[in-house]
């Protein structure tokens, strides 16, 4: 079999100017949902919006706010879930980063947050951002039915939750310095980083408004961009340029880590992460070229260098 | 001023029966939302049920059903919703307990979460018990109309994030070994543990399909029923029985922290606890008899041991 080409970040303009104006919806529609820095009591605000304002790539929101597109929504209706999503991931990387979890000093090439503030702060900004999730979501003002906006509220507390992004930390946590074959290391990842993309395409696509056939079609999608996604950021752990990925590299070795490039070696891995994506861009045929997006940002995960 | 004369715990056969009925509902509903210990991940399991099965009063979710019930709504309605209050109750508990926040090693005459099991877990079974409270309100199997469901998770949302209960616990912190005087000591009150007694009290009725005026009447009572039940728990830090109240009694005092038992002296404190108890009770008058349930659990709140 031969080794499939690593494609490389040709990726068009056009999904550059595409890629970038829904991050700019997604900074403005945080900027507005976060709580003014200088609201009482000002540390835990100033805290969350360190975490949230921290030049992330927003890859969960501009999944959703996409899906939603191509599953013939609008940015608008999908907009404040698109954001609930990111606020769901900061709040778990800020508790991930904690002393008593992964300890991590540094994130995106700044002090985590519990080095920058301290402990206490870090845990309640982690919990006020999980809060706040929920609360936009069940916004009066939002812009879905209420049918629509409990169902997506549910779709992201199922993928948070303990059948997903926490059994996930915790099976990770419980992993660390033990001996993981690629089915536990599978189930680790669909669970901890796999549930919340998988959340992102669904959520994007109910939005819209979208039947049983479109969301299944998107969440198949997810599942396999988020295992291309996951394996990318392990071998950029191994290989990655920390001025791109903000963080030391070999910190999962340090750590006694298993990852897809400790058990299968740099190059098989970033193999499996190709055909993962080629897999995610196979489930989007259906929809044709409208699906271009989508299928680029499967490539970008498995090219990305940060 | 004559002092007024302290109530003994000497309630109703009634209102005991009754309060026993609410909190047997709770039970076998919490019992029924919490995943089996056996599922995996199950150190997460386990510890959530740890920490949720505990011997607690229920004393929010019971406020929630017998609001309810006040408004004209049934058990069935409120259910769901009583129990994500006491999930979200419990969540602070855990994440309150924490080496970095409070630092208590007992709770409930049993060691903490992070004692019984460790911090990682605690921190993780803290956010579970988070998500899951706001999965649940969005169950689409649940007895409330999307449009009521909705409006009940973000009457939560608002009173658990950082304008209701992570406030209140940010200033608490703050406010270790400062000089705090009555004011702020209020607003702190208000928010750590006052925001989560109103919720309690609206979703109740909210849940019954209650009118504005009833929700705001339930409201008021509500914010003097949680100013007793705050004062009351000062007082009990002072003069309580340990084997009553399960933690060690002065921990306040040893913490430097100001309470209205420090600040006002225990006798002005227990007039200030039945003075809010009555007013809470007054608010009741205009549901007539139907309301003896409710005032007496305001006096409840206040002659309490534990």
């Amino acid at each position: 079999m031969s080794e499939p080409r690593i494609p490389r970040l040709d990726l068009s303009e056009t999904f550059q100017a595409r890629y970038e104006a829904y991050r700019r919806r997604v900074e403005d529609g945080l900027e507005r949902l976060l709580p003014a820095a200088s609201r009482w009591p000002e540390p835990i605000h100033e805290a969350m919006r360190y975490a949230v304002f921290s030049g992330g790539k927003r890859l969960r929101p501009v999944l959703t706010l996409a899906a939603c597109e191509l599953a013939g929504g609008s940015v608008e209706a999908a907009l404040p879930a698109a954001c609930a999503v990111e606020l769901v991931h900061t709040y778990s990387l800020v508790h991930d980063d904690l002393p008593a979890m992964d300890d991590d000093d540094m994130r995106r090439g700044r002090p985590t947050v519990h080095v920058a503030y301290d402990e206490a702060t870090a845990i309640l900004a982690g919990d006020a951002l999980l809060t706040l999730a929920f609360t936009v979501l069940a916004d009066p003002d939002g812009p879905l039915t209420p049918a629509v906006a409990l169902r997506i509220a549910f779709e992201l507390g199922t993928a948070a939750g303990t059948a997903g992004l926490i059994a996930g930390q915790v099976a990770d946590l419980a992993a660390e310095g033990a001996a993981v074959d690629g089915r536990e290391l599978e189930r680790i990842h669909r669970h901890k980083t796999g549930a919340l993309f998988r959340a992102c395409a669904r959520i994007g696509a109910i939005a819209a408004g979208a039947g049983p056939a479109d969301v299944e079609r998107l969440s198949r999608f997810a599942d396999e961009f988020g295992l291309a996604f996951q394996i990318t950021d392990d071998i950029l752990d191994v290989v990655g340029d920390e001025a791109a990925t903000g963080r030391p590299a070999g910190s999962d070795e340090r750590r006694g880590k298993t990852t897809f490039a400790s058990l299968y070696g740099v190059e098989t891995a970033r193999r499996l992460a190709v055909e993962a994506a080629q897999r995610a861009a196979a489930e989007l045929e259906p929809f044709g070229a409208r699906a271009g997006f989508l299928r680029d940002l499967a490539f970008f995960a498995v090219s990305r260098s940060g």
